[in-house]
């Protein structure tokens, strides 16, 4: 029954997962050792090694998790030749991290938390540098799109580069997944419009 | 001669700091342990907690000089009742970050690598989350008021909340440094024609 057996491997695996999600939020990557994941997986660590072989791998599975949310967003955002202003194009995006990725619906875990220990790791990981890199230039990829859509439309400097308001756009969802966490009582909606206001205040800066 | 010890006291203090930076930056905070800072700095252990009572203490103690810059560069374009546009504002405080805090004077030592520790130690560590939460609260106001002076020039809608938008400009410098440090290749004069694409992107969203 091959099948089965495929389901019984995915279920173990996303076990694994959720409970490296739960000690990497809670202590951060590096006060977690693969020995605590092992603990809070109940399962013996042969098991666990026989779907992760560290870490570095573990973190990069629960990472993807945020990723794949994120990527279904951006997906339906630009359906066909959708094409959003860039102040509600980040609202979507921060709205899907909110209710998707820091509240991962299958863990409970604020997968933003994750995304900051990948960040600090990666500075002292020249491996795990090179793969961030990879995820978030596939993520400004998707921020370059959306601004290309709009330029299209008459709507940006025709001799910008979208790439380069791309970056941009990834800042202010980079930003606030780090001020949500950083500075309490940060509300959303209010971030949201306070995007909206500088992305409306005139006049053209060049 | 207290003039002549006061100095001295802070020659030493800044060599401990010094070498705090230089392990900090290479082997992230929770790699790096109070050994391994004596040992760098080449003093006692005596000597070195007579300044410094932790990791913590120094690691705000480094932070803070990346924040001293800052804090220089704001009051610098702030001066009078000068009213920069946001795009301009978001360049001169991105040049500052680049000529001074990425390169610090007087160490050669990145700064923003250390900011990005301390926002993956802010999240395990109560204390250093209250600490990391006032200064973004501290850096956040320079942005707002960055973003009143505009509004009051009647550039930005009037109903809108400058504290809002304030914090929108904050993420465009917060998710410059995390790029720069994390997309191989990001060049900062791309970044900024970015940010001024971005801002000069019309319709009004709202």
């Amino acid at each position: 029954m091959p099948r089965v057996t495929d389901e019984y491997r995915a279920a173990r695996r996303a076990e694994i997962m959720a409970a490296a999600a739960r000690l990497f939020s809670v202590n951060g990557f590096h006060a977690t050792s693969m020995a605590d994941i092992i603990a809070e997986a109940g399962m013996s660590a042969g098991a666990v090694y026989g779907y992760f072989r560290g870490k570095e791998e573990l973190i990069f599975a629960v990472a993807g998790v945020a990723l794949s949310a994120a990527d279904e967003a951006f997906a339906k955002m630009l359906a066909g030749d959708a094409t959003p202003a860039p102040a509600e194009a980040v609202a979507t995006i921060i709205e899907a991290i909110d209710t998707r990725i820091a509240h991962d619906p299958d863990t409970g875990v604020d997968l933003t938390r994750i995304g900051v220990q990948v960040w600090a790791e990666a500075l002292r990981n020249p491996q795990m540098l090179a793969s961030a890199g990879e995820v978030y230039l596939r993520l400004r990829g998707n921020w370059t799109e959306v601004a290309r859509r709009w330029q299209r439309a008459g709507n940006m400097p025709a001799d910008a580069d979208p790439a380069q308001a791309g970056a941009a756009l990834l800042s202010l969802v980079q930003g606030f997944m780090l001020q949500k966490l950083l500075i309490s009582g940060l509300e959303t909606s209010d971030y949201l419009d306070g995007v909206r206001a500088l992305l409306a205040a005139g006049p053209r800066d060049r």
